[in-house]
């Protein structure tokens, strides 16, 4: 049971985590703050967050926990205007898509409080933004990855997976750049192919007919370049290493497959299409027998 | 009212066509023909036909109606197998993703007699194939995009229009030729690029890693990579020359991209990453709006 938490950036990240909190009956007060006046007085309308503040000492005093949900790029920032105020009781987290940035700046900002920063991702979303796309049952069922760090105690490291498995979220632990290398890959990747199909088709000069056209499949692939632009922006920029490498596998990909098909070669292209077909489908049966969470090696024994 | 129905292809296809005319009470017999004896079985099986046969001069007897609902090659093969027992009132349409090679194969096996033929294309689908995912309500609502040719009689073209509406669908009228470069950009590129992604991740010595997090928006993005890679390959061969400009395209526009993320150019992704935000957003509310139905310039009265 938590006494007190924070929620930095009360939209649907922070918003979900606080109404998950609350549902399951862990925590006494949850307080809001953030950069946007008219999200924090939605939040406290819609019983998100129980009080809101400008005031950081006032947010901190008797402070369990801090969440911070705010676009990455912001970490630094955020921490600083927090340190001045953070008790040694005090433990803060975070819900960034990307991890080394968010350690590094931690550690710029922190020094050596860094240890009371445990940084963590759940992996859950939608490409609504904002408080009132905040749903109690957002993280039910999805994993929460942790990355600690070397300097965070065993029951700092505890009271964040905690609060996470109180939400509904299956814990799991990776190293930050283990981190951001698996997610350039399956999310940070497709998050910019998204954006560039989408960008591509709507610069051409018979784009309403085109759009006209596009159909359930399109809107799938799609769905993702709905995401917040200046999220995904920090995101780009803040694991620009690993996604480059994946834009670059990719781009490779999708050379050799143009020559395929500039030489009509059905035996490769559908080569590629069979395998990756497969692939997927074993995917599939995987997630719904639940088989890829049993087989995690790094995840907790819950 | 049509007496009688061939379906060459029972697949999902074929086989929502034909439960759609049934359910909609507009067909007395549907016949089933096609290469794969068991899929023609279980669609006897599931009600989806009413006979099946191996004899293509019994299956023609007296039909109003030929369905060709298979992968898009084999077109020529078909064509070539009914023409001797094709009798004048018999008109054939296809629901093939691409119609410049459609009505090439047409043209060249059915030589005066292309008239009886009237290309089309119903713009709804699923990753599942076979009878099994057949649904009388697949059509409902969703466009049928005809290819008129300048030798087929209104009344005809009018023939098939109609039984596309009584399986729900909504008439538009294109172009061979604009048909296929709308659905270059807005599916069949999405095809590959989601192949590409899946087959990628699949051949990474981590892949499984990668896989055990993936998450909705991978789900999204790569659903199309379910679809049939037989079926896919004909696609992207048939309409190669479209797909290649619209590959090129996004090729180049990857490129661009790649630049601003190695030159940390976070005003640039995120202009890209907005203008793809709003414009899909415009596209999903004019979808729910239904407006884009009502823009079309080229749709029937209905």
């Amino acid at each position: 049971m938590l006494a007190k938490v924070v929620i930095v950036g009360v939209g649907l990240i922070g918003g979900s985590f606080a109404l998950a909190l609350k549902r399951a009956g862990q925590v006494s007060e949850v307080v809001g703050i953030g950069r946007h006046p008219e999200a924090l007085a939605r939040a406290l309308e819609l019983g998100i967050v129980d009080r809101i503040t400008e005031d950081h000492a006032d947010a901190l005093r008797g402070a369990d926990l801090v969440l911070l949900a705010a676009p990455v790029a912001q970490t630094g920032p955020i921490l600083e205007a927090l340190l001045p105020h953070l008790k040694p009781q005090t433990i803060v987290t975070d819900a960034g898509s990307t991890k080394c940035d968010v350690v590094a700046a931690a550690r710029a900002v922190l020094g050596d409080r860094v240890h009371q920063f445990v940084p963590g991702h759940p992996i859950a979303g939608s490409e609504s933004n904002g408080p009132d796309a905040a749903l109690a049952g957002l993280y039910q069922g999805k994993k929460c990855v942790l990355t600690p760090l070397p300097e965070n105690a065993a029951h700092d490291v505890e009271k964040v997976a905690g609060a996470w498995r109180a939400c509904g979220a299956v814990i799991h632990t990776l190293s930050p750049d283990d981190h951001d290398r698996v997610f350039a890959a399956v999310s940070h990747l497709p998050h910019l192919l998204a954006y560039a199909l989408v960008d591509d088709i709507a610069a051409k000069p018979h784009a309403d007919l085109l759009f006209q056209y596009a159909a359930s499949g399109f809107r799938d692939f799609t769905r993702i370049a709905g995401s917040s632009p200046e999220m995904w922006r920090d995101i780009s920029l803040a694991n620009r290493a690993a996604l480059l490498t994946e834009l670059d596998a990719y781009l490779a990909q999708l050379t050799s497959m143009r020559a395929m098909l500039a030489a009509a070669d059905g035996v490769g292209l559908q080569g590629i299409y069979a395998t990756a077909q497969r692939a997927r489908r074993e995917w599939q049966e995987a997630i719904e027998a639940g088989s890829l969470e049993r087989r995690s090696p790094n995840q907790e024994n819950t």
